[in-house]
């Protein structure tokens, strides 16, 4: 552990864009990812299982989105416990099970991939540890190469997790190459990340947030995953009740729940999810909640706009939560506590 | 509208022994539904997908775990924006796409039953209205007949979906009929329900709600989806902060936010799911958390307990949410909330 709170946290949050960079300049990394890519390619899996828990779960669910927009393959995120707990034996022919979880270490997530094998599905895990045991157990390993994680809170290795999932989708799109466009746009993440984690919007927003007890955040399609991870970052580090909807289910029933007094955090991009998401911020705002709008532009009715680069709503997840990761470690150490060692939480936990 | 606030809604959660047994016992319904599983068993889809929103996404959650469990298929749940805001086109050859939804009105589950028909899928969408959008495009529809609901929260349309969805995925099985032994089984059901709504334990308990701002709900398995929709039905009716976890996921991260005066429901039933939450009882209880248990038996470690009947748990969640319905409309009435019209809420929702 680190002396000072949440200076682990910190140092992993401005390590983002060297492990971008990483990622995407070390030949071998580039090159394991496209021999991967290449398998799944030529599988041509008929469908795609995305299996996690905690943080890696919305990199899987953004993984499950890119999967079925980018690779026209229809993806979902299994429940473990059908297998683990109630023996499911389901046919999985034709489909690809993906694990992912940055320790490697999950006996559930484990024996998801050992059951998804013997059903007859490839498998592939990602991880940031080769030495894992889900990385062992799978056919395939992508490393996410994020380093040692200071914080119990993950934040670097979840960033990591979806350029990997990036790189992997657009190469299996590829054919088992990174198309040279494509790698041209993702080239600019690093400086992007660094320009942005130069920006203080979100840290000076957080001492609005020190009183509160509850947040709802909310964001559509490629942005829901952010909008979940938020929540869940608010929950580990500053036991604040962080509530995750997405634009449209927020509509349905827990706007009843979005008083005058519930702090809103909305991930707005700048494309079809954040044009519907527009509509959601006007909705809440006729209802005077507080939203603070995260994306690249600011929205009538909003309170306060954390900018964040205009970049295709493909890219904007691995850009849009490094201010609310700094946002959360901001507040955690307005109200007193150590977001580098959570209350009850350890880094690998053992449920079966 | 009623004259009483929350009149509605109760005479909604009295009526759900009747809607199980009308349900159960119409021989028309019964037709239907084999009707229907007959033609799923015949087209032997590799996988299902299901989309919904709000309480009916909780109803297909339960499905998803049946169809898994049950049937030895894969299954998922969707999500709508990947077709209906990004255009995504998955090749659905083969999989078997089902919209649930109580008013079968929301226009996103429309396009997606749409979409997925063109691409390649069969459909089928279950509904408490024959005669709506969702069930006039679906190839197939089986219609929940829970009657006219009253109150904008749904109660008796969500058991409704449960029971059809279980009678559906046990036909399925049976090869299109439900077999005698499974019939006899259910048939259990509506003098269950009946004796458990005759017991006032849990709308007891909610006084000592009465002043919580937030609630964390917990379950696994076929028992998470009742900690779900407990949680919505918590944050619809008094505005609480509901927070709904796995068990698994609890340990993981939000572990932190279940603070000693953080209360807890967690859904602890007799197989093997439960055995399991048996674990995470004890965890909050050793960080002082306050946990009611619903289920048959009592836990050590918790404060309270609300007793539901010792069922399998594949049926259990027709049971364990009566009185969590009754603790959440109770909660509300403490409040000098009405239930029947929350704040800000419309029956259907129209996000595309």
């Amino acid at each position: 552990m680190t002396e000072q709170p949440g200076a682990g946290m910190k140092a992993d949050i401005a390590d983002q864009p060297e492990v971008f960079a990483r990622l995407l300049d070390e030949g071998e990394r580039v090159a394991q990812i496209a021999g991967v890519a290449a398998k799944i390619a030529e599988w041509r899996p008929r469908s795609v299982v995305f299996t996690a828990r905690g943080t890696s779960d919305h990199a899987a669910l953004y993984a499950a989105y890119l999967t079925e927009i980018r690779l026209g393959i229809p993806a979902g995120l299994a429940s473990p416990s059908a297998m683990t707990v109630y023996g499911a034996r389901p046919d999985l022919r034709d489909t690809l099970v993906v694990g992912v979880s940055q320790s490697g270490g999950s006996p559930d997530l484990h024996e998801v991939l050992r059951v998804a094998k013997e059903q007859g599905a490839h498998t592939l895990a990602v991880t940031n540890n080769p030495g894992s045991p889900l990385a062992g157990v799978a056919e395939l390993h992508v490393d996410v190469a994020a380093g040692h994680e200071v914080a119990v809170a993950a934040t670097k290795t979840y960033t990591a997790e979806l350029l990997a999932l990036l790189l992997l989708v657009e190469s299996v799109r590829g054919g088992g190459a990174l198309p040279a466009e494509e790698a041209a746009e993702l080239r600019r993440l690093p400086g992007l990340a660094a320009e942005l984690l130069a920006d203080d919007t979100a840290t000076h927003l957080a001492a609005r947030y020190r009183f509160a007890d509850r947040l709802v955040t909310t964001g559509r399609g490629y942005a829901y995953p952010t909008a979940r991870e938020t929540a869940l970052k608010l929950m580990e580090t500053s036991y604040v009740a962080g509530l995750a909807f997405s634009g449209a289910d927020l509509l349905h029933g827990p706007l009843a729940m979005t008083q005058p007094d519930v702090p809103v955090l909305a991930v707005v991009g700048g494309g079809p999810a954040g044009t519907s998401m527009r509509d959601v911020v006007g909705r809440l705002s006729e209802r005077r909640a507080d939203v603070v709008v995260v994306g690249p532009e600011a929205v009538a009715g909003a309170t306060a706009h954390i900018p964040t680069p205009a970049v295709d709503e493909r890219y904007a997840p691995l850009l849009d939560i490094l201010p609310l990761q700094r946002l959360a470690l901001a507040l955690a150490l307005h109200r007193g506590e150590n977001p580098d060692a959570p209350r009850g939480l350890k880094k690998v936990t053992t449920t079966l």
